[in-house]
């Protein structure tokens, strides 16, 4: 028994089954509603509008989720609503996960390219009654003959493509062929000359002399993936492209992704292929850009969170979502790209740098890697901002790694009025008097705020008195008494399309767990360490979401340390960075390989003093 | 457009599309019609009896390849007739593939056993708080502590299975997971002991404490498939199972395989898909007799000609099968099972022996490897018979192998009443003055007669004087003249079911070619290695048919040179105890791939004397 069910304003429709959630028939067709706890009912941000049909009535949870206008409206949770008959939803913008900004530039580093995979021209001499070896054999011999090296094994692929390969087109006779042995024919045709990519001693592709081989460079975070291709020779990228992380249909939050793979091989299976489906379509829209194919990508490098990683390469999570948060592999792995199914060339490779632990993962090896920060010899701090932030503090090539677990605030989860950086979304607030201006992404209608216009309020609100030093709400022209609590007005009706953009007491409060978390990590590392903030002579701010955050606000809240500006450097997406370097050269492996066994990881819930200093780093 | 085709007595029923023959029909519901010339009309196997429905007319072939008295019973060929209606089809047995007889038992050779694959016996420390470290790192270090061994790598597929393993059932909590970092719970578990399977420094799979890891060799025949389960620890075989080569759907004919794969891949994978899914059975069966699991299997090795190894692996073919027969590999490979589709253990090879030339494979270097014949002093003739033979002459470590194609006729084609060695085929023929005795596979009325029979019956016919020297019937009570010329009454009417069997002028004639080709080639090898036959020391007789041979028949027909019986050995299977050789050990596998670089491969059409020798072998 299905129903018709259809999606306003994308136009997207089709059948559905009885008693499916709203949310499980947009999955199922593809459109991308915001789900932050994956289902389950509490992240209240799977909001849309039933605008005809029957669904299921209201449950408890809603009401508590949604306000009396919304109810009044028709507003549902998508992930609570059930399909009794044919339908027809309306989904507001900040229900819907794209189109986001996403992030490809990084920081700048120079190598020597020394890439894993290298090409060689070669001619094979002729195949012919009087020399009748194996094309396999007479590849070798061209090899050991031309350039000194003698491959010792091909990739099953790559043979099973060799052969027509050293014959020119129609040099092959057409069926049908004859059973008994032949006459010599003296049909020996010169083979062309080929390019063969070498990765050390294994033959993993090989095309026409020059072929240009290429690599790819992702950097795969819980909500963008980074991609980057490489052209092997120069080490130059001709082409670099950001997109959704398509598993952000199963929650936003990773750990709601950790429980669906949980469940079972199956689903498991059905975040892989999301995701390896939504790399495949990278590849194919970066090697578009760049004239190439597919087939032309010999190597790759991937980075990614402990749990991406492990759910990009289908390990086992149950062990890594539960203390002692054990990942299954933490060592580089070389997995060939097919097994993954990834559609590269033949015998290609994917890299995956080295976790260090469950909670830090390959892209904070990478953004080590980028940022240099094992050769700094004064004191630096490196963090990425993020859901988990992950940070490290290094001093003359000892390195010390946290990770704390920030929340969803940034990106707009547990927030009345949050959502993720798309347009619409205020980025930059500014509180003068009683006059409060807005800036949105895009120059749009505000429709939410994002995290660094949180960020942004939240010290404006403090600098101008509005806030105490406890995150309480004062008395302002602005502050109103709302549905839940007591709120500052950023936006009035009239700007947000019918609907005030707020500020509530509990969005501080979520704010203030979130930077806390954050500054209790620098003061616990700097405290093990026996230093002070004072002697920071560099703080590295990675990741998209610190791109984007105006540094004096995250000093004015104290989640950063109160240091001159210069000291502090947004270097973007170093992760991205760190995963072409390690793309473009093994010495970058080795040294990765390297960082990761060099850096002390420390458990901050167990460091000594932790509850006192999180809840003095609330204060803002 | 289709209609419905039922096939007696099979009882096999289905719906077929309009203007399929009836060959593509029984391929399709999974009837095993034999077919040497792969559907091209030529062989006047495929006989099958209309009983019912509407077919396309009688073609010019089928006149030609089809008696009157056929005719008028509604004979067809399968290849040749087309579906035009509801149809009921008779299928007479000598047209059925199976069942048939295989071979699995061959040389008994003892090495000491030194498999790819080992299996130690670890306990990783618990993971707890105070020791995060990755579930491969534990491994890795429980390793180096029990067995001062260092796995560099692990197989993927492996780490996807690693972490469940670790941890007794229950372990580990049941979902929902929480996302923030959980106080420290001191689930400390103690690990269970495991085996590892290690192939050199790659892990290949994992087990509870005592797994008994097993390796499967399998000899891929054209026809006939041999598949022995070898016990990894001890070298012993605990099961050995044959089965047909489900490829002959396409043709028993390899040629015919090698042109049909040629079409294009998707035709290539199906052949593959068809071998695989054998020997995914054939496991399954094996482990069954065994109590055992195919994930026990950690490693395989399998041997067939070079057409066979080809289609195995999915190597291109187009260049095998014309001058100058050049194979697309001939070393050996190690290929990850589950790259062919083999559901073995997660991280098992396949070791695959190599190839010499495009008509001396992997099978043969088996056979030299079973035979031990690199070692013998005395000069020593090897001979492996069948629609392609192959021959190795051997004398104090110097090697020289042959191929000739001794055609089909041993397998029954080409041979009015001839049929493959199933029940019902005359398989000894003795003549004395008038009287004809055969006995037949089974002891079931006479069918046909299959190729031992055949080589009995022009052995007595010439000893009885009733073929004279170039292979003339002469005039005798049985001969008489038939439909096709000549021909000679082994079984009257009343024996062979209504049906007399007959041995006709051309089928001498077709068993002079295959002798001839062989006599040949054994003479050419003498000639170039300047020996006579008399200096034959010994004369091994390899493969399933050789088995069945009378010798003392062979030496009279000319088809082996005049020696005492005693000097010959007939071995049985000596490929499949080649590859359980390779299978067990280590430096067998390297013996193989030198032997396979020791044998010099003698091109019998390019070598002079050739037609000569050829002629001078056809007579009896």
């Amino acid at each position: 028994m299905g129903y018709t069910i259809e999606f306003e304003p994308i136009g997207r429709r089709g059948e559905c089954p009885e008693g499916a959630t709203l949310l499980e028939a947009a999955q199922a067709l593809g459109v991308d509603l915001v789900s932050v706890c994956g289902g389950a009912g509490t992240c209240g941000r799977c909001k849309v509008q039933i605008v005809a049909g029957v669904v299921s009535p209201l449950t408890e949870r809603e009401r508590k989720a949604l306000g009396e206008a919304e109810l009044a409206q028709g507003y549902r949770l998508a992930c609570r609503a059930r399909l009794l008959g044919d339908c027809r939803v309306h989904v507001p913008p900040e229900s819907l996960t794209a189109p986001q900004r996403t992030q490809v530039e990084g920081l700048q580093v120079l190598v020597q390219p020394d890439p894993a995979v290298r090409a060689y021209e070669v001619r094979p001499k002729p195949a012919s009654l009087a020399d009748p070896r194996a094309d396999e054999v007479r590849l070798r011999a061209a090899m050991l003959r031309a350039h000194q090296l003698e491959p010792v094994r091909f990739d099953l692929a790559l043979l099973q493509q060799l052969s027509p390969r050293l014959r020119p087109v129609g040099a092959v006779h057409e069926p049908p062929l004859q059973a008994v042995h032949e006459p010599p024919l003296q049909a020996v045709h010169e083979p062309p000359l080929l390019s063969l990519a070498l990765r050390g001693d294994e033959g993993v592709a090989v095309g026409t002399a020059g072929t240009r081989w290429l690599g790819l460079a992702v950097d795969i975070g819980s909500t963008k993936i980074a991609g980057y291709l490489v052209d092997l020779g120069s080490g130059q990228t001709p082409a670099a492209q950001g997109l959704m992380n398509p598993q952000m249909a199963y929650g936003e939050d990773i750990i709601a992704r950790l429980n669906h793979a949980g469940k079972g091989p199956a689903e498991a299976a059905r975040l892989q292929e999301l995701l390896v489906a939504a790399l495949n379509g990278l590849a194919a829209d970066l090697c578009r850009q760049a004239g190439a194919q597919p087939a032309q990508i010999v190597d790759a490098v991937a980075v990614g969170n402990t749990a991406i990683h492990h759910l990009f390469l289908r390990l086992p999570v149950r062990q890594l979502a539960q203390s002692p948060y054990v990942p299954a592999v933490s060592s580089a792995l070389d997995v060939k790209a097919r097994d993954l199914g990834l559609a590269f060339a033949p015998g290609a490779y994917v890299h995956t740098l080295p976790n260090i632990a469950g909670f830090v993962g390959a892209d904070h090896v990478a953004m080590l890697l980028a940022t240099g920060i094992a050769e700094a010899q004064g004191l630096t701090l490196a963090i990425d901002i993020g859901t988990n932030t992950e940070m490290c503090l290094a001093s003359g090539g000892q390195l010390m790694s946290a990770s704390c677990a920030s929340g969803p605030a940034f990106e707009g989860a547990h927030i009345r009025f949050g959502m993720r950086a798309a347009p619409g979304a205020i980025e930059r607030v500014r509180i003068d008097g009683d006059r409060v201006s807005c800036q949105t992404i895009g120059h749009q209608p505000p429709v939410g705020i994002c995290g660094s216009g949180l960020l942004d309020a939240v010290a404006q609100l403090r600098q101008g008195g509005i806030l105490d030093r406890s995150g309480r709400l004062l008395d302002h022209p602005c502050v109103r008494q709302g549905d839940g609590g007591r709120e500052f007005v950023l936006a009035g009706a009239e700007e947000g399309g019918g609907r005030a953009i707020t500020l509530g007491q509990n969005d501080v409060r979520e704010l203030q767990l979130a930077k806390g978390a954050i500054r209790s990590g620098i003061d616990l590392l700097l405290a093990v360490a026996g230093r002070r903030a004072e002697e920071l002579e560099r703080v590295i701010i990675a990741g998209a979401f610190g791109t984007y955050i105006d540094v004096a606000s995250a000093i004015a809240i104290g989640m950063l340390p109160d240091l001159p500006l210069d000291r502090f450097q947004q270097v973007g997406n170093a992760a991205g960075t760190g995963a072409r370097l390690a793309l473009i050269s093994q010495e970058m492996r080795r040294a990765a390989a390297e960082l990761a066994g060099r850096v002390r990881y420390l458990e901050l819930a167990r460091t000594p003093g932790f509850a006192r200093t999180f809840a003095q780093a609330m204060y803002l």
